[in-house]
């Protein structure tokens, strides 16, 4: 878009004081909501114009939905809000001094701060990874990811070379949380029911999903029970699951794996962690492990007016000494404390601890399989799919979406088709289409 | 995607003579159709995998649609033809003396080739239009324009120039034909009931349409009633509507019309016309203002075994001795009665010569404003846009995108609202956003 230093941040000052949101995640959008028509004015920042349910961004990486389904405007998530604001900028520091955040397009003074800009993918500092892999964290993400393993197809079906449709089918996933997990049945899913009907010129024997993970079983956040029969599901689509192994190098052509395997592959998914996002400015102390180190109040370590919620909050409670999982519900969970002490100190009323209240977590692995942990006991198959579905259905903001999501799903499961399996690749305004980009 | 010599087109022969296809477009599906099981080999080659419904294609740009609801995965389409194969492939020559064609992916043998690769936007040489401005031919354009115009009202809140704030809530559009009506009356319904919502802080006054058109009135292929019809729902919707005007020059920041007038925009939406695809290797004689010209069995002047429909084909009638307005139903058309004569041919009957039968055109400009033309008479209102939804509805591909999109138009009506305000820009593997795409 050019040049921007003329932009700046023109928030007008009301009479209420100003709460500054990064973010606009499970975190920034709850807390909002919890917040709506108190006496505080609200600006909500951040570098999209949308709010992403990444739950189901595989499902867009995979051609189940299209991006816009799981994908909300955060404008119109409150327009019926007062005294409230969004711009679309990216933070770029913290001045707790001055009480200041800075972004590409300016400075903007806030009376409190909610961090609560999420976690970015973990490659552990390795610049091969973060170039040569497919991350699972944004929209734009997905949608590449989708466009080239179609595109990989595509191009097997050109391939008179056997060393290359090997590479061209061999999809490597790095990391066997629920993202790994997900990507892989879903894979499983589009080599057995959807793609042998768009390619009947090819063998699908051929296509081979690899799932690399350091540790010793699947879904380690989860119950061993889930572990063991999300383990059991993905077998039943010949994903080849290697645990206690590391990717140790990949040039792009070739993973090498920790067990001495060379796989040939022009695709890795890079779902092997995620780490906060962590902005300058604040006091070192306050970091811990790619976190911000929080009270039981959400409010950030040595700093006043200063609030973290959600992936980026390091919060150590007795039950959880090295920090909540980074999942969404810690994240509505803390979002809506906030809200509500935030409330209570305007009637001087004394906040509240947080505590996680685990509702159990799942995962789903294709048609009729999922794992379901609950607190209390475990389920998996189809009714453990279904609960999945219900949950991430009503989950997911605005009615529209849902409607879209839900019609997307049942035509998917009566038809065994996905939709949405078009190759839409970047259009770059005044320059034609390179050679290489479209074949 | 890299290098791509060592890909080849592999199409293993069978004993039916091969039909190779170039566009998956209206035409080219429509033929492929007619032959459904009819004794040839078929061989569509396209540079995308999917078929686009263009005449919706400004509802993806202005956010009424999402871009895979106007798509259609050509392999899908034809799942249930025999030997039948599509190939990704961009075609880059012709040799009729060898009978075969060229691509960026290797050379393939033909019987009888169908060039059906329709039109491209007509920048009429200006490399300044072609590098600055946004057409509305292709899925992804249509895409970046969304985003594009989303990005602006995103930066005009940050404006603190009024200059600027000008120029980034001008929009230009130039041509006056179906697209640029289009493109206008779908920028008046988000001035008027979408983006005021969003951007409370932008008094829309601001906000400004410009149409340009070098001829006398708005929808020269169409009535003149409904030319005028036209005109008067643009300008309910205060679209400033230029005609006998031309774009002189644009530099990216201010546009100069031949009438003298400066208008800052950072938007100039390109529709002014549309130009063949032309491939290389045609006898130079077939070539008239960049479109291949035919007989009345749509067979290549001068070529034998080489056929040409749609957009690319020029046709002259008795009653169109220009050739035929490049529309989607002559396309249709030509294409049904091509497959027609192929089947006549293979039991010896003589083939039947093309007459265009015209029934009917039509445009909308909005929320119940459409305006149709049929061969005895003209209207224009409610019903004309019911038809005009009716019509769109039933000539688009697939049950599904038909679902979707009824869903979306059901949707937009009831709430004012447009589901898919999203900015979503590329991501490109391996990079960062850079500061300016994302602001």
């Amino acid at each position: 878009m050019g040049k921007l230093s003329h932009l700046h941040l023109d928030i007008p000052k009301s009479q209420n004081k100003r709460i500054i949101v990064i973010g606009g995640g499970f975190a920034g959008i709850q807390f909002i909501k919890s917040l709506k028509n108190a006496p505080y004015q609200i600006v909500l920042l951040d570098r999209h114009n949308y709010h992403t349910f990444q739950p189901l961004l595989y499902q867009v990486a995979t051609a189940g939905l299209e991006p816009d389904s799981i994908a909300g405007a955060l404008r119109h998530l409150f327009e019926n809000h007062n005294d409230f604001y969004f711009r679309m900028a990216r933070v770029t520091g913290i001045d707790p001094e001055k009480k200041k955040i800075k972004t590409l397009v300016g400075e903007l003074d806030y009376d409190l701060l909610v961090i609560a800009n999420g976690s970015k993918t973990n490659y552990f500092g390795d610049q091969q990874m973060y170039e040569r892999t497919f991350p699972m964290k944004q929209i734009p993400q997905a949608l590449d990811l989708r466009s080239h393993l179609l595109q990989n197809f595509e191009q097997t079906v050109m391939s008179p070379d056997q060393d290359e449709q090997d590479r061209l089918t061999n999809f490597v996933i790095v990391g066997g949380g629920p993202t790994g997990v997900e990507v892989a049945g879903a894979l499983g899913e589009l080599k057995k029911h959807v793609l042998p009907k768009d390619y009947p010129d090819i063998d699908f024997d051929i296509m081979k999903l690899h799932l690399v993970d350091a540790g010793p079983r699947l879904l380690a956040g989860m119950s061993e029970k889930s572990g063991d029969k999300a383990l059991e599901y993905l077998k039943a689509f010949d994903v080849d699951v290697r645990l206690k192994t590391r990717l140790e190098a990949y040039d792009g052509k070739d993973v090498k794996l920790t067990d001495g395997t060379t796989i040939p592959a022009k695709t890795v998914v890079w779902a092997a962690g995620v780490t906060g996002n962590v902005i300058d400015g604040l006091d070192q102390k306050a970091i811990e492990r790619g976190r911000i180190l929080v009270d039981s109040f959400n409010k950030v370590q040595g700093h006043e007016d200063i609030y973290a919620l959600g992936d980026i909050a390091l919060l150590k409670e007795d039950s959880y000494p090295n920090g909540h999982p980074m999942v969404a519900p810690v994240a509505i969970q803390q979002a809506t404390l906030l809200g509500k002490n935030l409330r209570r100190q305007l009637s001087n009323k004394e906040p509240i601890a947080f505590r996680y209240r685990d509702k159990g977590s799942m995962a789903t692995i294709g048609r009729n399989k999922a794992v379901v942990d609950m607190p209390k006991f475990h389920f998996g198959g189809l009714f453990a799919w279904m609960v999945w579905m219900f949950v991430h259905l009503m989950s997911i903001v605005g009615f529209r979406n849902r409607l879209v999501i839900l019609s997307n799903w049942v035509w998917n499961y009566l038809t065994y088709d996905r939709g949405t399996r078009l190759i839409i690749r970047t259009f770059i305004r005044g320059k034609n289409y390179k050679p290489g980009d479209t074949l």
